[in-house]
């Protein structure tokens, strides 16, 4: 079995952007700038973000920070992000979710000009993702297909389950792993809340992404010998013996499923920090104009 | 075995759009009106207009044509576009595709505003179909979606097999049967020119939809007792004994399969009359502005 180190793969990719930004500021170009929108403060969120700003120092990027509080109407958030539209220093920006209740979140992620839109949520992103269209894609998805790529598994004509349907991750990932492209060209099975019979699935798959933020869901009778397991999950549950009182449980059974398998990501450090990486990939492409012209 | 009738399902939902058409005029409000643009002669692409245009006159739809010969610049067709985007009579247009070679079609798809494409492959409607949001969706996952519908078959739970993976078909529609809705909730599993192992798994589908573009390549032994097909194919073979020379094939050998089956699709005279007709409902909702505010 064989651990695949999302943690460490983040960290190469983060140094190779980094590189990237050099090259391009001796070139005379200009620093790529993130910038992003949270509201509220939420602690889910606000640790995210601080991820998110640590990781554009890592790779040279400036980042801004725009704070709204909890009762920001709709129309004052969605001229903030006019704003960010029409600056000609942004190159992407991102809006933190979830959003206030009373806020139409559908709403604001339209509102954001999709050639900016390096969370890939926009509407004409998930679009040209979908027909294999060079797009912003979504985080996470980018971010299994990477550590995929980068760890050498080939996933041609390989049977990939996927476990969720969400916007986020299960559609995008199961868009990806079908396309005509490496990695890729996978057949692809999406099981949800309405499939009644998710283990006899899962046993066939060469390529299992779980993704149903139920902890521990996947167990060892539900997955092939020689499987690779993508375990997307991350899930707060209560440990008394921690100081948070809590820790991340992925949507796999680690300790029984890993033995199994060929190659397995872990809960913390596997998926988690690819997603972060994903967005600063996306950055970098939006500086460059490398999916829209300017 | 139940032959599911495209036709007449199709003649019923085209009776129907009429007498909303009639509602909509004696409220004052003007007919509906679809335009087309056609460029060159090639002969499918005739017979698909000429099939659109009476469509269009059984459901009391005003429709226009546009005709360009071959050498039309892509320059010119983006003006005609512009002229359809910017018409206020027009509701809705379609660019019939194929198009000359010297054109960029994804070009021209993305130049049709999207609240006027009736087709659905402007890029924000199929990102909405993804993430289920009401959009324009493409006419044949549509007409699809229509049939197992209007034929009562329950799709909840039940694991959806498609054949394909094209922008047009294959992906749009696995989209719409996995979708949190009804028809959908079905496990979805798509298959391609890079599945080593198709007959193993279109043994196990409930539901088969079948759009590779292949002759008679899904045989008897390849069925599961007892499942729903849908045949989307529609190859011209050779046939002497057809005045024209040849005759429309499937993608399934039907003489073999339709007997195992609960429920099956005919080629001609399935899916094929429904593809039209969801052209004409989305029409009526462009008109009604049912999906994109005026």
């Amino acid at each position: 079995m064989q651990l695949i180190d999302g943690k460490s793969i983040a960290e190469q990719i983060k140094k190779e952007i980094a590189e990237q930004v050099e090259q391009m500021l001796a070139q005379g170009l200009k620093r790529p700038h993130l910038a992003a929108i949270l509201v509220g403060h939420d602690g889910g969120s606000e640790s995210y973000m601080t991820n998110k700003v640590r990781a554009c120092e890592q790779c040279g990027f400036k980042s801004t920070l725009q704070r709204y509080d909890e009762d920001i109407t709709e129309e004052e958030l969605l001229r903030a992000i006019d704003g960010l539209n029409n600056d000609p220093d942004v190159d992407g920006f991102i809006v933190q979710l979830p959003l206030p209740k009373h806020i139409d979140e559908q709403r604001v992620i339209e509102a954001i000009d999709y050639r900016k839109d390096v969370d890939g949520f926009h509407p004409v992103n998930v679009g040209r993702l979908s027909i294999g269209l060079p797009c912003f894609r979504s985080a996470t998805p980018q971010g299994i297909v990477n550590l995929l790529d980068r760890s050498g598994i080939d996933t041609r004509g390989k049977h990939c389950v996927v476990l969720g349907r969400s916007n986020i991750v299960g559609k995008p990932v199961a868009a990806l792993m079908m396309a005509k492209s490496k990695p890729g060209n996978c057949t692809v099975t999406v099981c949800h809340s309405a499939t009644p019979n998710i283990p006899e699935i899962t046993r066939q798959a060469d390529i299992l992404i779980a993704a149903l933020g139920s902890p521990a869901f996947v167990k060892a009778d539900m997955v092939k010998p020689g499987a690779v397991v993508i375990d997307v999950g991350t899930t707060r549950v209560a440990d008394a013996t921690r100081k948070s009182g809590w820790r991340l449980c992925g949507d796999v059974d680690f300790d029984a499923v890993a033995p199994l398998c060929s190659h397995i990501t872990p809960v913390p450090g596997g998926v988690g920090p690819m997603t972060i990486v994903s967005l600063m990939q996306n950055t970098l492409m939006a500086a460059k104009h490398t999916i829209y012209p300017a």
